[in-house]
């Protein structure tokens, strides 16, 4: 295998010391089924396969793509599609699987669209204060009712504190958090099942309501989680190599086509980013720099970096130790 | 072929009547070698050879990758690779291409990186007052002599004036652009060669110095562009699937991981866009939608947004005529 130097850039890299020790802290803050991994952040099995390894067999997709793929490689004991799709096709294909697949659905065109494709199981999917999909809480009874009149089994609810998870504050992050399930534990008296689904790596450690937790970003971390002081570490880094030298700036060859850019500029280790373009990044280094160097960059997002990249390779300091295919990316 | 109502979401679209529009308006504006496009933009085989078809050769790329792609596509006729790279790797896998390559260089190191893999034509990459990449203009003379006692052949220079072509003035946009030539003007004085290539969408019209213009985006357009009031038509969509609605808004399932972010939200037909997700977009929409309906989202930036897709739908109104492959991406 070859050292980091050798990667070419820019290269997605995970350190394996900061991956085993956010794999590790959460396994043991929500063991088991208390925590079903969010695949969004890392869209890649071979990491999925370490979160089954920990003992978490459960998993919670954003897309069908993500959905299917970890089916196919055989981690399909309990997929979650915390997402509302109503394409005939997708829905199709997912109930062909040989996995047990439980789908959200928010609505009677969600439910019946679930129902006609031939899944069973199902989340009533409810809106606890970010406004995004889900049903209003007072809503999710009738929801569950109908959905059981189409032949759908309710296995309980989901609703995701979206608008929680990076609140830096942590007390005013778990009051809020706290008030999101408050809605969520009452739809779910009136929807009833076994299963309570919420929370992100933000509200992992403060959210008691859940039956279980769809943390995902916890694995690799990014800028805007490290501001809440989770003990997590940073283990998502692109490295680049500096590209030229100028008077005052330096550029190096990651730019915004290899960054996810919603949360706005990433960080430079030892400099100051500038700005960004398509390939590269103008930063003030702290130290003078030369042509051919390598730096590492941390994404201010990490699940939107991951979804450009085709390849993640685990390190160990200059070791590269694997390479992984980024293999759950589209839709 | 499917319609775009089959097409899974979300989906890149290009529809095919502003797309003529476009790449007909710049071949009458900048005729054959005028133009050098720059396939960053669309990272699409098939959109380049239409580029080619109308009468320009020479490609503009800021990846090796892309420039491998188009070489082995027959497409090779005079590759530019204005961009600086060390990669000793890759720069031999360019010499190696049967095609023409020319790449950009603006420091020893890059001069001797390109010499030492077996290039031979190049350009020197002058900084003309977008702190990129691009020596100073008072060192581009010295550097193509030290370019050329490495065995190397300058053919002129390149100097991007990055920081005018999204000015919507036009008259401030065409004076910056004016000083910006002026330096790239002087340089080549010093440089001496045939190319002085420069220029973006943003500036094709009014930038009268460089010999060729490497615009990209003109092809597809963004709502960045779309201010500037450039006789170019929107040619770009992402199209979406309705998946939830609520009193006030209603959420489609393209989101932060099927667009550019780095210029903000997108915009979306007939509504107005709240905030974006991984994979939603929350938008309050001018007339109640039904769950299903499509919606067309305007990406905000065009360049980013086309790398996160595998696939671009030419489209005729409802009709999907071609389904192109995004076959550029990555590095």
């Amino acid at each position: 295998m070859p050292t980091v130097h050798e990667l070419a850039t820019p290269a997605l890299v995970v350190e394996r010391d900061a991956l085993e020790h956010n794999l590790v802290t959460l396994a043991r803050a929500l063991p088991r089924e208390r925590l079903r991994p969010h695949v969004k952040a890392h869209k890649c099995i071979a990491l999925a396969r370490r979160q089954q390894l920990l003992g978490h067999r459960g998993f919670t997709c954003a897309t069908p793509r993500e959905l299917v793929g970890l089916a196919e490689a055989g981690l399909g004991d309990d997929l979650l599609l915390a997402n509302e799709v109503v394409d005939p096709d997708r829905l199709r294909q997912l109930a062909r699987l040989d996995a047990r697949v439980t789908v959200a659905i928010d609505s009677e065109a969600t439910a019946a669209a679930a129902a006609a494709a031939g899944l069973v199981e199902v989340l009533i999917d409810v809106n606890v204060g970010l406004p995004r999909c889900g049903c209003a809480p007072e809503a999710a009874g009738a929801l569950a009712d109908r959905a059981r009149a189409l032949g759908l089994e309710v296995r309980g609810v989901m609703g995701y504190e979206g608008h929680c998870v990076g609140i830096p504050d942590r007390a005013k992050r778990e009051e809020l958090c706290n008030r999101a399930m408050d809605m969520l534990l009452a739809a779910h008296r009136d929807v009833g099942g076994s299963v309570i689904s919420a929370g992100g790596t933000g509200t992992y450690d403060c959210n008691r309501a859940a039956t279980e937790i769809q943390a995902g970003s916890y694995v690799l971390m990014d800028t805007a989680y490290q501001k809440l002081e989770l003990p997590l570490r940073q283990a998502l880094h692109v490295i680049a190599t500096v590209i030229s030298v100028s008077d005052g700036f330096s550029i190096c060859d990651a730019g915004l086509k290899s960054l996810g850019m919603d949360h706005g500029n990433p960080e430079i280790e030892n400099g100051e980013v500038l700005f960004c373009s398509d390939e590269h990044i103008t930063f003030k280094p702290q130290r003078p720099l030369r042509v051919g160097e390598r730096v590492r960059v941390v994404p201010a997002h990490c699940d939107p970096t991951v979804a450009y990249h085709e390849r993640l390779h685990l390190i160990d300091g200059e070791r590269v130790l694997e390479s992984w295919e980024v293999d759950l990316r589209g839709w």
